[in-house]
């Protein structure tokens, strides 16, 4: 495949595109090019072409895909997926192994790096994970989001004991919910939506409509509702001393009381994005786990616009965008 | 003395007044009558006088005393400083040694229980600590706030090592800046008053008038301004994955953007009350720690009113109200 050659890509530049000749990218050295099977819509997208980070080339960072051109040649024809922070490597994140911290990190469709919404996309090799045989594409796909919910096990250590509740029914807050009901039995996602709750029905896993139906206090409250009133629940919901992990990055535009952080001693822990390894862990040891529940809906490349509006406009749970095989 | 006896109080009932004929209260089974010798004035005591809790009865939870009347007769004439939780000693919480969130608690002139700003105050013995000889009554009446800073060391392992800043040249600042500084050699105090900074000088501790002047990011940030400006600050100034202890009872009525917190995967760890033994125990190890210097001005139990009037009006670091020996 020469460079000249021309792909497919959703682009974003000041709006969004459907492009059907952007170039082709070649593999620097220590880099692999990936064939894009399927791509997921995320929140982080929809607010990109609202302008957020400035970002501007090919958008998404959720895919499964091949290898298809690699100096290592051992990786060509595996199925990969892929961490989408590209750190530099020499500063003291990286040599902690976080280099999702990189303060010169780039990040995959989302910071000064072509994403993975295209028939091709570049990584570094150390950033690419095979995914396992028995892990179809459908749930493959899935991994980054997945692994943004593994990453309060990493934060925190949670035990069989104890009563968790997570806020928000949407893809995350059903992740998360999932995530903690592999380890604890207690688990209780709130959320408005009856038919993503009941999506949501795995194992032991309980659903609530509101706050008020829940036995408070709880020792643990995720928020995954993306709302500053999220937040207000979580903290009338912990008990004192408990923890309420943050995966909502809320912008309060009203008033938001933090006092009961303080009254009640309550640690409240931000939590961003996971480790892919963990998410493909949880994959294998979980077979059961109904992943592909979460895709509403799927699109072919060329109408990726379409899906972005269905996206921006129906909050589904996850829109796939299609590439190939 | 009878319990007709009368006494002076700061009485808060709708309005504050000095009242002179308040009924001496007479101490139940298991309780101890202290005889005040000086109360300081909190900021929320000036809440309370806004309204906070509803609170009506006798002010004051800041206070050294003598022992006046007891059934356990050792400790009549002894000098004290107490506990402010009255807790019910028989739930989780108080199971835990953490009756300061017993939720069934009463507060010392805070909910439900007549506080120190009287001649005589109430409360249980267990809740008293003897002061030792050297530890002066001007130090003493500030154990309450100093075991507050105290309970960042029980909440966090904070070693030599690592950078801190504390946010706030308030008392509540000064004395977290302090308790971080018997640890820490690397602690920076920002607040806005050059003259509460000159104050704040003890051993290693370095002072700052603005955020920008700090060599960013820190470990570990101590938000004490009271302000939302003051976590926006910390949010800037915390390095990814450190930790905020937010000891400001933050209710922001206008835009707080918490998306730091979760990008950066911060700890933000609300903290209040602390344990007196730590406090007093500080006061031994550290009799250089120039805590006297936060008392910056004092009135006769009469001119409780002229007090409450200056600590509302005039910022001061400390206001104590005089009631004997």
């Amino acid at each position: 495949m020469e460079s000249q050659q021309l792909m497919r890509a959703v682009v974003f530049d000041q709006e969004l595109r459907f492009n059907d000749h952007y170039p082709v990218p070649d593999p620097p050295s220590g880099w692999a090019r990936i064939r894009i099977h399927q791509s997921g819509i995320c929140q982080t997208d929809l607010e990109l072409t609202r302008g957020y980070m400035g970002f501007r080339g090919v958008l998404g960072h959720e895919f499964v895909g091949t290898v298809d051109a690699c100096e290592d040649a051992s990786l060509r024809g595996k199925r990969v997926v892929g961490e989408i922070n590209v750190a530099c490597g020499s500063c003291e994140w990286c040599a902690r192994d976080l280099g999702r911290h990189c303060p010169n990190r780039r990040t995959l469709g989302i910071d000064r790096l072509d994403g993975c919404m295209a028939d091709y996309c570049l990584l570094p090799i150390v950033n690419l994970l095979e995914v396992p045989a028995e892990i179809s594409d459908d749930r493959a796909v899935l991994t980054e989001p997945l692994a943004a919910a593994c990453e309060i096990l990493e934060q925190l250590e949670i035990s069989a004991g104890g009563k968790i509740v997570v806020l928000g029914d949407g893809r995350l807050g059903i992740l998360c919910a999932w995530v903690l009901s592999s380890v604890n039995p207690n688990v209780t996602l709130i959320g408005h939506h009856p038919e993503k709750l009941a999506k949501a029905a795995w194992r032991t896993l309980r659903t609530a409509r509101q706050p008020q139906e829940i036995d408070a206090p709880v020792d643990i409250v995720v928020d995954a509702t993306g709302s500053g009133r999220g937040l207000s629940d979580a903290m009338q919901l912990c008990k004192p001393r408990g923890t309420i992990v943050l995966k909502s990055t809320i912008a309060s535009q009203g008033s938001l009381n933090l006092a009961p952080i303080v009254i009640n001693e309550i640690t409240l822990l931000g939590s961003r994005c996971g480790q892919f390894k963990d998410a493909l862990d949880i994959m294998q040891r979980f077979p059961d786990l109904p992943l592909e529940r979460l895709i509403s809906s799927r699109y072919p490349a060329e109408q990726a616009e379409a899906a972005f509006d269905e996206a921006l406009h129906h909050k589904p749970l996850k829109v796939i965008i299609e590439f190939g095989e």
